[in-house]
């Protein structure tokens, strides 16, 4: 997949490929002719110009999709002839069992990489953010915590504001305080945030397109089969690791996660070049991507459970056994190599470490389902106006300007963004302390409580507290922070840099959550005598964890906006590492599923894939209508009729005119245009190659020569042209099925088996042939007709 | 599948199914004739005497396998019927969506009441267990721990000898030490335990004999689309309780955790029964079932989310997204439940919590693959013995007399477990104490060590000490144990009473496990200076935990015997809640799992689906011989022609002498015998069913009537007998492939689809039938001539 060409083609071609498609010419133009019995068929009798398969055999063009039933054939003779030859010499035997060890390298290897990337993208994002406000004396390379680490302040107030690490205004005048400190702090913070963003697109334009957006929904498309050349190559690789880290420390609404997805699966495609088994075979490349993906999800959170079944559940289309292992193994390296690396300087793993102290309550299930309902409401608005923006983007003067609109929203990103405290640090840091509990040594203005005078301090298990002051103040602040997020992302989502969605959607849900939970924990003690709080919160006691509100948020809005369950509950259950809480998270995922689901069934990634037109058959899409597959085939009613060859009639001449004539991608091969029975599947590429083989290198072959399908040519007069052989090329297990199959039936074939192309007959005759891309045209059609009954399944 | 009558069917009929199916006769003895598009193709034509559906149709036979693709057609009709009636009335939606959520309800049952059984069983195996050893003056019902949990003695020591406490010797002659006392605890010890056992076979016998066994390679066969009628009936889940219970408790060597997942299998076919919607439909009523062990595993375990991974990975045939969503939260119920109920009296919900307090250092690594290869060895060693054994017991007399040997092994298993206190407690205990990390306050023999005097006494990390005389002898004891367990397991397993296999196997690995780490925190105490120590193992540290070992040992030989692999680890690290001691875990569970498919592919519950000759469709199996369809297809070289139908040249007559002659399961309908273009499929039941209802209410059907399966029959002279029109009954997209396609793909279609049968055509004539148990004969052919080429994949 990767680009040969030092540069990637620097058209970005994410337009409607499906509408592409829609002309009458193309109607074969996804079929292809699987040629899976090769061997079997043409062992013995090879022909003379035919020794060796065509230089391009087995490969798929560009934006196409592959036919993975084909590949895996492929792949079991590769394994075949390696196995029989293993017998031969303890060279072979040893090439063998490499061969079959390579799975396990390429996981080891994309582990090792995609942790190490992590792990500096980390680190640089830390220190790029930091560089906003200031710059270390000591050292100009450390953060701003790095930078304080070793200082002897005793309090975390007060190591804060080392001396060693100076804001830009004290640096330039001399003054750390007062209004025109403020400003010029103000005027770098904004200066530096264009630059970071201004550089990402830039780079992003001219070397490395594909390295914009998050990635996720082109590689489930790339996943499912289809071909995006150069999506996940070196380039992409250097230029999306550099960009990341210069957009995340933009200040930008946007998150490394969904790219860290893509900057694996980069990985992994390298790492596959290495191995002809995966290098030449799109579907055993597609497993080592799936693993990667794991790797990606396993680095972002540190969570490699939850990054394994995020490709289980949200990426992977074929996902065997074999996979689920390997993909094990692939997250726990990543994840292992990201901690001996170490960017939080904690030893752990998760990027949001939290331990609570009090257990949950069963009336606090309420508030948690309402956050749940805030997460779907806000995973409907999300998608459907960030999708109205895209589109527009797309189809009006914008999409031609941006790098303006880039520099635009980072303007006013960090415009906006400057004055309030809880948005102008970086948003991972946001969400780590809304999750926090207040522990007694917290000095953070969200846990400015009034203490009881009389109360000892034990380190954990404090009291509800009235809040104080400077809560209320947190409060208006978060309340415009929640806005603000929830505007900027919008227009963010869909830029031409690298960004994810994970962490502003959670930065959402945990601002609202936490509001809420301090709400409740105010409420519960101020009113221990309500029905409600009787039970559970005598005073004195520790009822409410406001920081478990904000997680709980934090799922509830990313499973609103990703419509991920499984994947979701689990990535939390390993941040928070109890059980203890999956039942309040699992709640709000699932109210938060129930009432997005409600507007509508498709999640962001589905909804970019649909907005680009990719040729995406989703698992989960329960194909319902009654519609048949003569419904579906082409040709339709007033089309002219099926191009295809018969076995031993068609001359040279013929066969060249069709493919001049046509552009579809193979041709059905029948015994005679009168009894139209099927007997084959040829494709186009190799009938081109094999006549042009021929013509150069076969005497007598000339334009009036018969092409022949069958087992034996005739016996001819001399005084006929030689005729030309090509069983060879010929499928001869075309996979049909009957003009009466239901269409559920045959999209249950589509997505199981992955085909590319499915031919229909009526009592062994040859009607017409449906294509992916049909098959994918007519759900679009059905749904479209009748939403209504498949909102609940 | 529950079975209606009272009682279950008396015979267990787990004789070779696949064997008996090799004669001639029934070659389409597993076809059917798969009809998802009768309403379709009925509309409007409905003939008199097919107003309603037949009775029977659409369910299956016993020990039949069904068609997943039919009944996923079946289900989409029934929610499609629903969706369009829910607009009709106020009632109609409710209807819908008590429909749509009733998925969910099941769910929620199966958690409940899976979670309080397995709490019960719990309860009643502790109880029972200390009963065979003494019983509690204060309250008979109460087991030792409970009986001692109120008493007064501070240490663990004289807890544990609490008066109230009061063994059978001190019961019944006042004395509670001496020869005779320790003589007649021996012999009430074995006659409890011969008790419990004679108890549980009996049940087992009379009641239920389905209740046998772990019940997962059925579980799985039953998964993958066959019909084992009783297995998961109300009798079976209610014996299987009791005597769980009873045969835990009478001290074999067994475990509870795989009865745990049948037993919650029997309760999600329970509530399958209260909803048409799962209990009308075999595929969906699977999706149930593939929740429900997830849920069994997750309370045998206490982990949910292993649970949902090993039903994913081990047992379930179709899993899709909806499934993994709805196991977890069968799982989460289920976990919650049990620990409301709380039996191991300590807020736990893992069987066995362990924390540990030191990491693990690289060179470790070294015992822990020694531990995986034994692990291995172990796997293949009882796997080979096992299956070897229960040849034997199914071949020759032995298999008569069930009840004596239950009695038998039970008597040997008593005898030789009282003298070893390792082997006399309950095997949970064992492995329990075998995990824990020998703090401050053990008074375990195994914790036995040398106190330096001057040592300071911290709770946790104690440094590495020399070894006591208790140490020592524990490691006879335990070596004892090791011999012991490993043989008497081979002839316990497959024994006609409930028998788990984790519990055991877990046993043997945590036994060397732990004889390892002690071996080697040994050596490195007294070794300080050899390199391998030198560099992460001063004097006066805590370098080594012999817990560790014993987890790592259990997981590998349980990777061993079952080949489990995420799922296992998953497991064990929701055991130990923390990543950190993942890595010698996986060390350990790849090693063994790849030593021991060096020696065969198949683990313990393949090994048993084989032995009982299940035709169970492994997805983990590669197929990668080069055969085609024609090889394998139906009718052979020398056979009679396939049995076929004409669409409008049989009489009534021919096909009653047909239905007659054969016993297949259903007739392709070709055009005429001369084309033999394929029309359709007719199943031999509707057939049979139609001909009767005509025979019986059309006026005018005789035996010379014509049966037509054509579209219209033609109009034809008064006196020609009146023609019987059949098309209704016609499945007209059977689904073919043509003879030159390769059997990898056939098997891949018939794995993926869940076909009974498909039909083979060249050129659109008819040529034979593949069913599959045509494809698992030959499978099975092939693996035997060639067994290395599957080693590697």
């Amino acid at each position: 997949l990767s680009s040969k060409k030092g540069f990637p083609p620097p058209v970005v071609r994410t337009d409607s490929n499906m509408e592409a498609g829609e002309g009458k010419t193309d109607f074969i133009d996804d079929a292809s002719g699987a040629t899976p019995t090769e061997e079997m068929n043409g062992a013995g009798n090879l022909m003379d110009f035919l020794d060796e398969p065509f230089p391009d055999v087995g490969t798929y063009e560009d934006f196409h999709t592959i036919d993975w039933l084909r590949e895996k054939s492929r792949d079991t003779d590769r394994h075949r002839k390696i196995t029989s030859k293993s017998k031969e010499s303890l060279w072979e035997l040893i090439k063998s069992l490499l061969d079959a060890w390579s799975g396990w390298v390429v996981m080891l290897l994309i582990g090792l990489l995609s942790g190490t990337l992590a792990g500096v993208i980390d680190l640089a994002v830390d220190w790029m953010t930091d560089l906003k406000e200031g710059v270390c004396l000591s050292a100009f390379w450390y953060s701003h915590e790095q930078c304080c680490w070793t200082s002897n302040e005793t309090t975390f107030d007060d190591r804060d504001k080392c001396p060693q690490w100076q804001k830009w205004a004290e640096l330039m005048t001399g003054h750390a305080e007062g209004a025109g400190a403020y400003v010029l702090n103000y005027f770098l913070y904004v200066l530096w945030a264009l630059l970071f963003s201004f550089l990402a697109v830039s780079l992003v334009r001219v070397f490395a397109p594909y390295a914009c957006g998050s990635g996720i929904p082109e590689i489930k498309t790339i996943l499912s089969g289809f071909i995006i050349r150069g999506y996940l190559g070196k380039w992409t690789l250097l230029i999306k690791t550099v960009t990341l880290v210069l957009a995340v420390s933009s200040g930008l609404s946007l998150g490394k996660e969904g790219p860290l997805v893509h900057v694996a699966c980069c990985c992994g495609n390298l790492f596959c070049s290495l191995f002809s088994k995966y290098s030449k075979n799109e579907g055993k490349r597609r497993e080592v991507l799936s693993a990667a993906a794991a790797a990606g999800v396993s680095v972002a959170f540190g969570a490699p459970i939850g990054g394994v079944l995020f490709s289980l559940e949200e990426v992977s289309y074929y996902f065997p056994l074999k996979t689920l292992w390997r993909s094990f193994f692939a997250a726990l390296v990543a994840a292992f190599t990201l901690r001996s690396i170490n960017p939080f300087g904690n030893s752990r793993l998760v990027l949001f470490y939290v331990e609570y102290h009090t257990p949950w309550y069963m009336a606090e299930l309420v508030p948690f389902i309402l956050l749940g309902v805030f997460g779907g409401l806000w995973g409907t608005l999300f998608i459907r106006a960030n999708i109205a923006w895209c589109r527009r983007r797309k189809t009006t003067q914008l999409g031609k300007y941006p790098v303006l609109e880039v520099i635009a929203v980072t303007g006013i990103t960090a415009v906006l963004a400057f004055p309030n405290p809880y948005t102008r640090r970086s948003t991972s840091e946001l969400i780590s302390e809304l999750f926090n509990d207040c522990g007694a040594l917290e000095s953070s203005q969200l846990c400015d409580y009034i203490n009881n005078p009389n109360m000892s301090r034990p380190v954990d298990d404090i009291p509800d507290r009235p809040a104080g002051p400077g809560v209320y103040n947190a409060l208006w602040q978060l309340a415009l922070a929640l806005i603000f997020k929830i505007v900027i992302t919008i227009f963010t989502f869909g830029m031409k840099i690298p960004s994810g969605l994970f962490i502003p959607s959670m930065a959402v849900g945990a601002i609202a959550g936490r509001i809420v939970g301090i709400a409740v924990e105010q409420m519960a003690y101020h009113h221990h005598d309500w029905i409600i709080f009787k039970n559970w919160c005598r005073p004195g006691a520790d009822c409410v964890t406001p920081g478990l509100y904000a997680m709980v948020g934090a799922a509830a809005c990313l499973g609103g906006v990703t419509r991920m369950t499984v994947s979701l509950v689990v990535i939390m259950f390993e941040l928070t590492g109890g059980l203890e809480y999956i039942v309040p998270l699992m709640a709000a995922a699932v109210t938060s599923k129930w009432v997005a689901d409600a507007f509508g069934k498709e999640g962001i990634y589905e909804s970019h894939i649909q907005l680009n037109g990719y040729p995406y058959l989703d698992v989960r899409d329960e194909f319902t209508h009654r519609t048949l597959a003569t419904d579906v085939m082409r040709p339709r009613r007033n089309d002219p009729p099926l191009a295809v060859l018969t076995q031993d009639s068609t001359t040279v001449e013929d066969v060249e005119a069709l493919i001049k004539d046509t552009d579809y991608n193979g041709f059905p091969v029948v015994v005679s245009r009168e009894s139209e029975r099927l007997i084959g599947f040829v494709q186009r590429r190799d009938l081109t190659l094999a006549i042009k083989n021929a013509r150069q290198k076969q005497d007598g072959v000339v334009s009036s020569s018969v092409v022949y399908f069958t087992e034996d040519a005739p016996q001819l007069p001399a005084s006929n042209p030689q005729p030309l052989k090509l069983r060879r090329i010929l499928n001869l297990s075309p996979f049909t099925v009957t003009d009466h199959t239901p269409m559920e039936t045959v999209v249950d074939i589509f997505r199981k088996l992955g085909l590319r192309q499915c031919l229909v007959t009526r009592s062994g005759r040859l009607l017409g042939i449906i294509t992916k891309k049909d098959v994918l045209r007519h759900m679009a059609q059905m749904m479209n007709q009748d939403p209504e009954s498949i909102m609940f399944n």
